[in-house]
Parts: structure tokens; C-alpha cells; sequence
């Protein structure tokens, strides 16, 4: 059972065992057509800026339960891996980004223009890399997950910054933000593999589990992380008034501490001194153990939805895959 | 011969023909699943703002050479003019366009953020509306597109200003602009209703000549157009340092005049007197004539590409469709 260890390298591990799958997916992402310099230089940027490529192999690993990669599959690892550094492009504009994995993000470097088109251009070729499945189900799933990402997407910077305290909300959010994507790999991936129709189904709930608990974790992160490690600054998300689960859990613990709701509501304006603080008081908290609690919940109800599927390698990959979201440290 | 009536009537002679099946199209367009209300509204103001439907009716046209419009034909007319909306929305973000078709731009009344968010929403859906033909051959067509798009606005964004200066130049620039998306729309549309591949080739070159026409005539209208017909300033490209085909064509005929080069090199800075002096020179010279006989000269190539496709009214409406391009006045 190489893959039911408790720590980090369960994820190096996997990464071990699919080296060569991964590499057809990095080749697959680089055979992109441009002619234009500039776009290829920044391109290149992004793909070297690199990141743990847990989607693509959540599509391989899904794959591998039924069969080894073929084109089709690397295909779609490469298009899922696409679409998601196409969003965070733009996510990176909206939010005014600076820095991601510790490197600088497009619009870092460049003019808002260009970090909107070079989006567009990698949406565009993450479609394209889609098509090369030449499966019109795949490409459907595609689009609808794209669609729930942006519309999600619009009602975290839009949407009533009161209602968005609520923990049916933030499920909702975390869900488009994050737990959509995983769930296009696993079912996608599914899919292309001729899985049945119930498997499919399994798989679709296993990816959503993973990437509720990967987002909580990510949450969590956001106030117990390693800056260094990171590669990003702490309370980050405290600073732009979201109220993540760590936040929403220590409010109903404290719910007379004035500070937190004053800083959500922005009337703290960007006094550091503050947000390092309330930072402090939520990490020293239960809110942490308690945000963590429940993304242990969703790792079991995804492990939950692996009963059943073909068992091997494979199977224990995704099933050990939970400990890996669970600790984490970037 | 109905269609080939020498006025602007050519085109609504055609959109009369064609009713039903563009009601069907506008119908698919609004079969959007939103929930989330600021986003509904802002894409019922974006379809409101109509425009012509030229896309849709291209596809609606070229399926009909073979087959009245099944759902599938609808759905990618509506994928088309979707994707055209989306593309839309974030030009006039990068460009600060407030107006089109003489209606608020969504960026005129709405953040940045909002508006990357709700192009990037309008791309998904057009990749939704495309999976809806459930021709892989169509989605693939549909992502390379999209790319040539990103990719031509990224040139004219960001590429050598000197070098913009030739006709070669120019000619990839309306390529990627407009006959790429008039492209699609006969390709796709070729390929969905089975045609030969010697008729899809000719028609996608059809789609390409006519684009291309359509588009210089535009640059033509920036000089020429009435501003209350155009909804839109005149002079608008010209303001914004690109040299398009009149200018083109004024440069060499007037290699002595000092303005225009000032006015292309941004030193002239927003000094809308002298914009309104080169307007007034370039609408003066021959660069006019000149350029409206590359747009018939296009044209002409477009309705050779047409010879020996099945004949009959939509036939007949093709050929139309280019005196249409030719006189229209916005």
C-alpha cells in the first residue's frame, strides 16, 4: 500500500508513479501555436510558474482506474490543467495579485489588456485541447463548468457582503471557486474512460468532496500557512473582506469581538496592525481545528463514493490523495 | 431574384426570409442558465443592444444551401453570436469603448472586474451553445477561432507601431478581427449540414472574403459614417493610433503630410481639432474610392468561392449579403 502514507510525499508518491503520464501532460500544455512573441513569453511564464498539477492528476488517476493514458486522456489533463491557469489569470487581475506561488502574476508584469487577452487566449486553447478528447460530453461538462467558476466568481466580488457570512454561502462559493474544477477532472476524466453511468456519478461526488476539502484547507491556510512557503502573504483573504470558514466558524464562537466584523466591512481600512491581529485571533482559535474537522468530513464522504470502483493502484492514489489535502502546506 | 436588390434593403430582405429561424436564435441565446441577477441583467442589456445578427444569419444561410435549421443549426448560429458578444464585451473593456450601437458598453456601467468576469461567463456559454451541435469537428473549429482572435488583438494591442504601418499588417489585423468570426460561422456551419469538404473549403473562403470586405468597409464608416447612424464617434481608430486601410492608402497617395504620421505617433496627444482635420483630409482623398474597391475586390473573390454550391434562395441570399456589405451605413 505505497500510497496510504501519512504525510506530504503522498502526493510525491503519485507524481513518482505517473512521472511519465505528467510529462505527456506538460508537452501536451506546451504545443500551443502561437506566433506571437510576447504571448509565448508569457505563456511560458505561467507554465513554468508550474503548481502541484493536482488536477491533471486527478484525470489521470481517474483514467487509471480503467485503463493506462491514452492521447485522449492526456489531452484532457492538459485542458483541465489549461482552464484552471486560465482563471487564475483572470483572478489574479481582478483581485490585484501580485504574487502567486512566490512568482510574479501576468498583470504583475503587464498592462490589465494584455492579462485579460492572454486569458482569453489560454480559455480558448484550453477548449481547444478539450476538442482533441472528440468527445462532445467531455466538452459540454467543459463549458458548464466554466460557466459556474464565472458566475460564482461574480457573486464573491458582487454579491451582499452580509449574506456571504453564511456557511450555506461560503460552501457555495468554495464549491465554484474550487470544488467545480476537481469535479471536471474526475467526472470528465470518467467519461472519456467509458466508466458506467453510476461510476461516473461516484467519481463526479469524489471530486467535488476532494476540492471542498482541498478549498477549506486552502482557507485554513490562509492563516496558519508558512508566508515563505506559501508564496503568498497571510490573511489574505481577511484583507479583501472575505469571510472564509475559519472566519465565519470564529464568529460564532466570539460573537462579541468587534474585530473581525469590522474588518469584513472594510471600515478597518488596510491597517496592517489590525488585520496581523485578527490573524492571531482566529489561528489561536477552534475555528481552525473545527474548519479542519470538516474537510476531514468531506475527504471521508469522497472516500465514501470510491467504494465500490475498481480497486489497484490507481484506487489507492485517489483514496490516499485526502491526506494530501488534509496536510498540506501550500 | 429577391435578393439582389443594389440597397441596404438586401440585408433586411434576407432577416425577413429568415424570421423564424433567427427568432429561434435569439430564443437559444436567452436559454442562458442564470441565477445570480446582476448578471442576468447585464447579459439581457448586452442582447437588447442587438446589433445586426449577421453571424447568425451567415450560418443560418450556408445550412440552408442544404437543409432547413434543425436545433443544432440554431445552436450554433446562437454559439456564434455569442461568442461574438463575449469578445465584444472585453474589446470595449480593454479599448474604454463607453458606447456601441449608441448603448451605454457594459464597462460604462460596470467595474472591470464585473465585465472580465461576464465576457469570460459569455465565452463559456458560446463553448455551451457550440457542445450543443454535438459535432466535435464544429468545437474544434470554434476554439482555433477563438484563439486567432485573442491573438490578432494582442498584436494590435502590443505590436510594433511602424511595422502596423503596411497593408500585409492590416490584412492579419481585420483577419483576426472579423473574418476569422465570419469564417467560423460558414465553415462550421458547412460542416454541421455535411457538406463536401470541397464545398466546406469554399464556403469557410467565402466567409473569410466577405469578413474582410465587412471590415474595411467599417474602417471606411469611421471616416465617412453619420455619428448618430454609427452610434459611435468618427474618427474613433484613428484617435487610437491604428492606421487602417484608408490611412493606409492616404499615406502613400500624401507621403508629404505631417499630420497624420503626428496623429498615429501620439504626439498630437487628444487633440480632437486636428483629429477632426485628418477625419477631414483621408474623407477628401481617394484613399475612400480606393479602399471600398479592396472591399469589392473581396467581394468578388467571396461570390467566385460560391460557383457550383447548390443554387437556390440561400444561394441567392449569399450572394446578396455582399451588396449589403458594400452600401451599408453602419
Amino acid at each position: 500500500m505505497p500510497f496510504t502514507t501519512h504525510t506530504e510525499s503522498a502526493l510525491q508518491t503519485v507524481q513518482e508513479w505517473l512521472r511519465e503520464d505528467l510529462e505527456r501532460v506538460e508537452a501536451r500544455m506546451r504545443e500551443i501555436p502561437l506566433t506571437f512573441e510576447p504571448l509565448r513569453t508569457a505563456v511560458d511564464h505561467l507554465l513554468r510558474a508550474g503548481g502541484k498539477r493536482i488536477r491533471p492528476l486527478l484525470v489521470l488517476l481517474t483514467g487509471r482506474l480503467y485503463q493506462p493514458a491514452d492521447e485522449a486522456m492526456v489531452s484532457l489533463a492538459a485542458a483541465v490543467e489549461m482552464l484552471h491557469t486560465a482563471t487564475l489569470v483572470h483572478d489574479d487581475l481582478i483581485d490585484g495579485s501580485l504574487l502567486r506561488r512566490g512568482i510574479p502574476t501576468l498583470n504583475a508584469i503587464w498592462t490589465p489588456a494584455a492579462t485579460v487577452l492572454t486569458g482569453d487566449y489560454l480559455f480558448a486553447y484550453a477548449a481547444s485541447l478539450a476538442a482533441r478528447t472528440e468527445n462532445v460530453r467531455v466538452m459540454a461538462i467543459f463549458a458548464r463548468t466554466l460557466m459556474a467558476i464565472c458566475e460564482g466568481e461574480l457573486q464573491q466580488q458582487f454579491g451582499d457582503r452580509v449574506a456571504m457570512r453564511s456557511r450555506q454561502d461560503y460552501m457555495r462559493r468554495i464549491y465554484a471557486k474550487t470544488a467545480a474544477m476537481f469535479e471536471l477532472a474526475t467526472e470528465a476524466a470518467a467519461v472519456l474512460a467509458q466508466a458506467s453511468e453510476s461510476e461516473v456519478e461516484a467519481l463526479r461526488r469524489y471530486g467535488v468532496a476532494l476540492g471542498m476539502a482541498f478549498q477549506i484547507m486552502d482557507d485554513v491556510l490562509d492563516f496558519t500557512g508558512d508566508v515563505q512557503i506559501l508564496g503568498k502573504p497571510i490573511g489574505n483573504d481577511l484583507r479583501q473582506g472575505l469571510a472564509t470558514l475559519p472566519v465565519l466558524l470564529y464568529l460564532e464562537e466570539h460573537p462579541e469581538d468587534p474585530l473581525i466584523p469590522r474588518i469584513l466591512g472594510g471600515s478597518s481600512g488596510e491597517d496592517d496592525g489590525l488585520i496581523e491581529e485578527a490573524v492571531r485571533r482566529i489561528r489561536n482559535s477552534e475555528a481552525i481545528t473545527r474548519s479542519i474537522a470538516e474537510a476531514e468530513a468531506f475527504i471521508g464522504q469522497g472516500r465514501a463514493h470510491l467504494q465500490g470502483l475498481p480497486e489497484g493502484p490507481a484506487w489507492q492514489a485517489l483514496w490516499a490523495l485526502g491526506d494530501h489535502v488534509l496536510r498540506r502546506n501550500r
